[in-house]
């Protein structure tokens, strides 16, 4: 596991981190595959990259991304003014599944948190990814919150 | 419903929104309420306060504040580079519940974020508020995730 890279996402990685993210059964429907990527991805890079409080990840494997996560920093007033660490966009490349490299992944998401200051680590998981939640819950994750979602507009117009 | 007015939560804000945080019978074991309030509180403040994408709103009634939430945009890749809009730390004072005031406090934020281009809003709730749950769903909104957490350390150590 010690050829597993992390290193923070640059523009470049844009269109592979797009086929990561639709390189799934319920991001299929979700994403834009064109063969140029829409330019909406390259707006939230931006809001992404120049913002302290987020931090995208790329793991690679001999150069080769093969994961992609993102840890949104969030001060918070509840308990006692807790820093949380919200993990999101967490994707390993099917190739690569079932190999142990998103448990490294999420433990290195959690150890960035933790330098940070967090006192919380949180995630939310679609309750159809049964294997994800089994995932986190054997990480020692607690699924104590229901997570609910509103979706305003239609994304793909 | 016209007498409730929202305005950015201010530093002289904090010890009521302690004590709206405190009013509840999760948040009574995670709150600091001494008389002076936690240094924590007001360096989570100064965070909050200073972050473009975060909205700490007071929800007053003739002056007196009776209601509070905090919302965190989240620029995130996935969904086609979707703006994300996370509510928490939503709170009532006791003496005003059940009086629609929730109701309009979160119709308040989906405003705010449909206005700031969000095509999500999400939030988690503790399974254990069957009421807050019920009132969410109510409200349109989809339990769709499972909400995880990972306590680092003691938070009131």
């Amino acid at each position: 596991m010690n050829d597993l890279n992390v290193r923070k996402m640059q523009k470049s990685d844009i269109g592979v981190v797009v086929n990561l993210l639709a390189d799934d059964e319920l991001g299929r429907v979700r994403e834009d595959k064109a063969k140029v990527v829409h330019a909406d991805y390259f707006r939230a890079f931006e809001c992404i990259d120049s913002d302290v409080n987020q931090y995208a990840a790329i793991f690679e494997i001999n150069g080769e991304a093969i994961g992609c996560l993102q840890i949104t920093f969030i001060p918070s007033l509840s308990r006692r003014g807790s820093l949380r660490g919200q993990i999101e966009g967490v994707r390993v490349s099917s190739d690569f599944r079932g190999k142990g490299y998103g448990t490294k992944m999420i433990a290195w998401a959690i150890t960035k948190c933790r330098d940070r200051g967090c006192r919380i680590v949180q995630l939310t998981s679609d309750k159809r990814r049964e294997h994800a939640i089994q995932f986190y819950e054997n990480l020692g994750f607690v699924k104590s919150h229901e997570g609910f979602k509103l979706t305003l507009n239609s994304m793909l117009e």
